[in-house]
């Protein structure tokens, strides 16, 4: 008997998505190119592992359909060996975070050899490989449609049992909108750490940080990264707080560099998502070691930062809808925006309550400020969220995400002063500029 | 007789440039695609010119020094014609805008020919062009000895008589510290649109923010964009303020992009200089009209304003010289970041009296605010700072620039919250942690 699926690579992500296979019933075999790894998976749990790429092949039933869960600096020579082996209509799934581009140059490549690819994003960490990811696949559509019910037996289930996986579309596309997931959860999370920093700043302890946090997490807020934080900021061990032990030193990996690198490709302004990404950056460098705490804790505070916290996140997904619209646009992938915020709310780590309303929202609007109901929203917090903005700046906090949310919506309503820049564009470098009232490009002697 | 000078392209900037070489006594030959051009410039100037690529090269005294005054896109292609005819110890000078990776692939081409290779970046606009520009040049050290007293010429003068030329280093560096300069340029000037903003949402006329302005350029914030900033605010024309008839849409080029992209290249933290580059793009998506003007003028605002200004562009130098730095390392290429500051002093459009200050700073530290000094300035402007921040986000105006400038600073200042960023990460991701009391990586299982 020849097994349903493949999977090569069994690192963390690869490892826990060959479990959920199994879990749902599936026969698996499985590669990994430290067969050690392959050694005491199979002695685990009930799959096939093999040494070898032919043997492992071979052990597939045809059309094989095999999953690929490795480094993306390891895929093209991966795929190189498998294209030696596979044959016409065989599909092979690229689990990995890959750079959008690279998943549309391969499945160029292996269509030469009439294989079928799907470049698809997978969100959810270890947990939701395991439970069930969210699942953002694109490529071949037809390649898609034999593996649809797999992938939604594996995808996280919304309570109304709707599979959190849709074809997303054309070449490289699903790994462009979990590259934008990524930003935004970049971006979310550093907004939850200035809050945090506000609260300490206020003297709040770390217990009833917590509590805020899971107050946070009870109303609209309600995400998986409220309901961790709280969980997070008092956590104890050995009779201390773990959070305060911890380097006050991000990492990341490329997901959010590419982010914001595309979004000067597309002419997408994304600045709020960019801050939270060079925040990373920027915590590498010297910088200060303590909280300066005033003690001065109030419900209105505790309120403030629930408005500012949901007021920015609507201006982050804003951000990110907005690069994915404009991306589809140059490449006509038809993104279905309503279809993005629909897989997104179980199984990856945005996942919140929200998304359920921007699912509704993008049904109807391209822009979420254009939905009445949340502008609505906006409005009775706007001056909740400016009082909050301003207990940021006078507690002297670190708060690029935050800062940036509150500029960008004030940049939606106001005049930006551009008619500035491009006189004086004009004055040095005889750039020219528009006018309000007539067509044309015209030129001025500022100096005389 | 042969000429000394060749020049190909006679736009705005290689116009100028033409007739700065000219002035300065040197005999020039000229070359550009559409002959119309080369004919109107040899009719108004005493230079040569040449409808054909060989003609114009046999006009010139071996070796032959030729600047390339054209655009990105046409180098390549230009190049490959010129070496069609060049010989060894030919120099080509690129004082276009060129991508500085662009410039080390062309250095590399042309050294097959022996040929030897600067490329140039030229700053000053139109009227440096054509007065004397700030000049940038990288790449082989011996055509730079060999051109180097005609530069100096061509270049500005500061008022020590010292030229704003300097070899920059190898490879494409002189281009890559020209980006930046466009990249602290662009900070800058959204820097003073928001100023400009503010002034009007308390009330302030165009000839009052004129007038204020110009008070500025009296103090330490003199410089050239404050100068002509303060021109452009209540310059008329057919008795209206032109600037209110100038749509409110910046448009960009290319150099301000591929700084903020290289950021990402380098992990140097430019946050400040990217929120300018976005503001360009977001002002061409939908958004206000208006400033809501409120009548609170006062001496204490005006003031305020100098200090946000002053200590804001202490930030954004900050960033940019700590990109070039970055870059720099990675590249070996040694740059001398206060000679940096000195040719940037006279000719370039960012030249300021604080780039005086900034030469003898970057002699002594790597980072500004390591200076004592500088940091005792911004100690004692530093309340004002906050209260001028705290206006900007109570007008509600559009000030991405001024917030991320405050907010980096106080990120120097302070705790980061970064500690609760990594603890989410190995929670949802098992990322994994660093700690402050113990070497080593932690992973942590939070849930229980």
């Amino acid at each position: 008997m020849k097994n349903q699926i493949g999977i090569i690579g069994l690192g963390v992500m690869g490892n826990a998505l060959a479990r959920n296979i199994l879990n749902q019933g599936y026969s698996l075999s499985v590669y990994n190119k430290t067969f050690s790894k392959t050694n005491s998976f199979v002695e685990n749990y009930s799959a096939e592992g093999y040494a070898d790429l032919k043997s492992f092949l071979d052990s597939l039933k045809k059309p094989r359909i095999i999953i690929l869960m490795i480094s993306d600096f390891a895929v093209d020579q991966m795929i190189d060996e498998l294209l030696f082996y596979l044959e016409e209509e065989d599909i092979l799934i690229d689990g990995g975070n890959s750079f959008y581009k690279d998943t549309f140059k391969r499945i160029e490549k292996v269509h030469k050899n009439k294989v079928l690819y799907l470049g698809m994003g997978v969100s959810g960490g270890e947990k939701g490989a395991l439970e069930g990811p969210s699942l953002m696949p694109s490529g071949d559509k037809k390649a898609y449609d034999y593996v649809e019910n797999i992938l939604k037996d594996i995808a996280a289930k919304r309570s109304d049992s709707i599979a959190c996986v849709q074809y997303i579309g054309p070449e490289g596309s699903g790994h462009f909108v979990k590259m934008v997931h990524n930003a935004i959860e970049y971006a979310i999370m550093q907004l939850i750490a200035e809050s945090y920093s506000l609260l300490k700043s206020f003297g709040y302890d770390l217990d009833e940080i917590a509590d805020i946090f899971d107050h946070y997490n009870q109303g609209r807020l309600q995400s998986y990264l409220m309901e961790i934080t709280s969980k997070i900021v008092n956590y104890q061990k050995k009779d201390e707080y773990l959070i305060e032990k911890i380097k006050d030193e991000a990492k990341q990996k490329g997901t959010g560099k590419w982010c914001a690198i595309s979004s000067f490709e597309y002419e997408a302004a994304i600045p709020t998502l960019i801050e939270a990404v060079q925040a990373r950056t920027f915590s590498q460098q010297p910088h200060g070691k303590d909280i300066h705490v005033r003690h001065n804790k109030s419900n209105e505070l505790v309120d403030g930062i629930e408005k500012l916290l949901y007021l920015s996140i609507i201006m982050i997904y804003e951000q990110g809808f907005g690069l994915m619209n404009k991306a589809s646009e140059t490449h006509h992938w038809e993104l279905n925006l309503s279809a993005i915020a629909s897989i997104w709310q179980e199984g990856c780590i945005i996942k919140s309550s929200f998304l359920k309303q921007l699912e509704e929202v993008f049904k109807k609007h391209k822009s979420i400020l254009e939905d009445e109901n949340l502008q609505n929203e906006i409005n009775q917090a706007l001056n909740s969220w400016m009082n909050t903005i301003i207990k940021m700046m006078s507690s002297e906090i670190y708060a690029p995400v935050s800062c940036s949310a509150w500029t960008y919506y004030m940049g939606k309503k106001t005049a930006l002063g551009m008619n500035l820049i491009m006189a004086q564009r004009d004055y040095f470098g005889a750039h020219g500029y528009e006018r309000i009232d007539q067509q044309g490009q015209f030129h001025s002697n500022w100096n005389q």
